[in-house]
């Protein structure tokens, strides 16, 4: 029995299917025989299964430090040195865990440099001030300009309020294994750190040190979430499911389907959509080609994009991603008056009402003209989080050659950089400056 | 000076506006005579100018008592009832104020019945153990399926843990002037109640009690939110600035921009987003057609749909929302080593860095053929957010009849609910019960 499948049947038929087939062999085949464009950053595929023991021992060791030094930690990255972490973390968590008093040896698990915001970082300031605090800090490079920005206003409080010896022990860096500006600081300075291999693109680096320390210091145990990879990279090799989504989602977006919203129907995957839209959006989105990604919270958000979907353009197809068994257990209770209405569904759990919400958004979204996607899930643990992860990550490289693009660069987010580095006259961007400045007419 | 101004030169020219000017002054003329589909729904046209201060005294009087005898206030609603609250609150509120010690008269307001999940009840079960807290329930109806469950669950949680007199005494219920199962149950339990007019639908329900109410208890000011939003009814008259957004997006869609993504460079607007999907998303996907709305965080985002924007297909325009002003001071501090490279930065404040970003990207979307709206507020505070808020449900009215629907139904929601109701096997549902299990095989 697997705990992850996938049910393509509600959205394209086995004649086309068939029809794509060929093509979406040739897209694996690129993929698996490292041949197309981008190959110098694969190595992800065999990531899971190339992870030694002793490293996640090393991850967790100094995870066990930080969770015994610090009331808070903070991790600092942008992209995917915060979505992969921020995805797994918040689906493991309680929904209120923010709210509950803090325990020792379990240290807030907050993030930063993820933003330019002066208020956020202001009132993290603030909150920080007074407690003892810690710092993973992530960034190949160490010089991309919001979680630079982030870690230099961070280690100078560190650094402040228990002096640098202190701080050097508090702060561990995932870096560059031998270049730039972060790896030459945490030389200097003692840190610990962990290494950002070269051929892991940041959107397939959660299961590299860059998410599994953030995940090992919120207390969850990243053996099962590699392991769980590995059985999805395993499965693969025979029971191709992930190349089944990508041949589908390509289909679906020869024949006019645009937009594809992932839809999940528990609070908790909330940013396992942020993660996704990162992979494929910043993987696909090329060349004026690429599914435009989205998603929801339902049934949330069928108060809100409900009808949208059901009435609006039919350029939109649906990915559900669908968990079967629930953490907890809570039933309705019967009530005398039964003034609501509810007695009907007195005694079911809650969940089952939502089951039922889901097989009726399908239907309805299937009537309306909505193709649908299901990804089912056993239930949300590290495990089926880590064969999920794989299977969106193999999907999205053997989609991406299907599409006929390179799914593993992204020339597009440079452009507002220079930009940026231009009107605050960078060092080295004069000319930059200059012509930036003739056009705003400065 | 206006504290809110928008520009759209950088979307759509002279002309265009010129040729469409007739058009979004019919759609204009038909809202402003209540002359069109949807006109028994407008009671939101004059409702800020029509609020009295009876009205906002009561509505802070009530939150006043709430605010003193709760340690948490759990809001229950969905959509409308849910969405425009969680807004203007966030906006508002410390981005860590869920992190920081509890103050004493100021209490916690959390959000159910947004959702059929059985983790998240529990998890907030579990957290209300123990606790003083008390509950604002909005539904017209009483019925509607999330919100019904959670009060259930909820209210007899209350009145075990402090019996059904101070359970009554903590309950406040929004919703319809006579008729309901919420209204039959207020009435003989004595809760406190506020009305939802029938001619205000839930998406354009802030400015009345559905989001006063919560937002009060959140400790946050409704004099000067109906205040702003009256400034921009008045302002409207004269300076139609709603139409003009109003036309402005039209004029793109009909030019195949399909997507229209809402941009914030502040982490705090981030559910302005959600509240701006379900207000233009449920009011235009109709009769398939309508822009497709979908919202981001700058710079956050730019690192994950920064690459599909810049490069996907040239289906998308932005509408920025920007802020002038942060609550807060903080400037990058000199580092002698200067090994991040930022010391070219320092002494800045991070908000201008921010400037930077928002202004740079601006400029690499509009070379990659995204058009941009940009929407100035001086600061995020209630006039500027009650402004803000008038001026996205005045632009919405307009712009649907540009679009020839009708801006003020939703019938598409329904059919969702009628496949759950039958698949739950509702009374009143039977001949849908047995169609649906027929056509699922059962």
């Amino acid at each position: 029995m697997n705990s992850i499948n996938i049910d393509i049947t509600q959205a394209v038929s086995l004649t086309q299917m068939q029809a794509a087939a060929a093509d979406k062999d040739a897209a694996v085949k690129t993929l698996d025989s490292a041949s197309g464009a981008g190959n110098d950053f694969l190595g992800w595929t065999a990531l899971p299964s190339r992870t030694t023991q002793a490293l996640l021992d090393e991850i967790n060791d100094v995870a066990r430090s930080l969770r015994e030094s610090c009331d808070i930690v903070v991790c600092i990255g942008i992209g995917g040195s915060y979505l992969g972490a921020k995805f797994v973390i918040d689906s493991l968590s309680d929904c209120f865990a923010a709210y509950r008093p803090a325990q020792p040896g379990a240290p807030r698990l907050l993030f930063a440099g993820q933003n330019i915001s002066e208020d956020y970082l202001f009132e993290l300031q603030s909150l920080l001030t007074g407690k003892r605090f810690g710092i993973i800090v992530i960034s190949k490079s160490g010089t991309t300009t919001e979680p630079a920005i982030a870690f230099r206003i961070l280690k100078e409080q560190l650094e402040a309020a228990e002096g640098r010896e202190i701080a050097a022990q508090r702060i561990v860096a995932v870096t560059d294994a031998k270049r730039g500006a972060l790896r030459t600081l945490a030389t200097r300075e003692g840190y610990r750190t962990f290494v950002i291999d070269d051929n892991v693109g940041g959107r397939y680096s959660v299961l590299t040190p860059v998410g599994l320390l953030p995940i090992a210091v919120a207390g969850y145990d990243i053996n099962a979430l590699v392991e769980g990879a590995r059985k999805m990279e395993t499965r693969c090799k025979t029971d191709d499911i992930a190349a089944t989504y990508a041949e589908a989602r390509n289909i679906l977006y020869r024949d006019g389907k645009k937009i594809e919203i992932l839809v999940n129907y528990t609070p908790r995957l909330h940013y396992l959509g942020e993660w996704w839209k990162q992979l494929y959006g910043e993987s696909e989105g090329k060349d004026h080609k690429g599914i435009f990604p989205a998603s929801v919270d339902f049934s949330t958000d069928l108060h809100s994009m409900g009808q949208m979907i059901q009435d609006g353009e039919r350029t939109v197809f649906e990915t559900v991603v669908s968990v079967t068994n629930t953490a907890h257990s809570l039933t309705i209770p019967t009530d005398a008056d039964n003034l609501d209405g509810l007695n009907y569904i007195a005694g079911k759990h809650i969940d089952q009402v939502n089951k039922m919400a889901e097989t009726g958004t399908r239907l309805a979204h299937l009537d309306g003209g909505v193709p649908n996607i299901t990804i089912t899930i056993d239930t949300i643990n590290e495990d089926c989080l880590g064969q999920l992860i794989y299977f969106f990550e193999r999907a999205c490289g053997i989609s991406g050659y299907m599409l006929g693009i390179n799914p593993f660069n992204q020339p597009g987010v440079e452009n507002y950089k220079r930009n940026m580095f231009a009107l605050l006259e960078k060092p080295g961007y004069e000319a930059e400056t200059e012509a930036i400045k003739k056009r705003l007419g400065k």
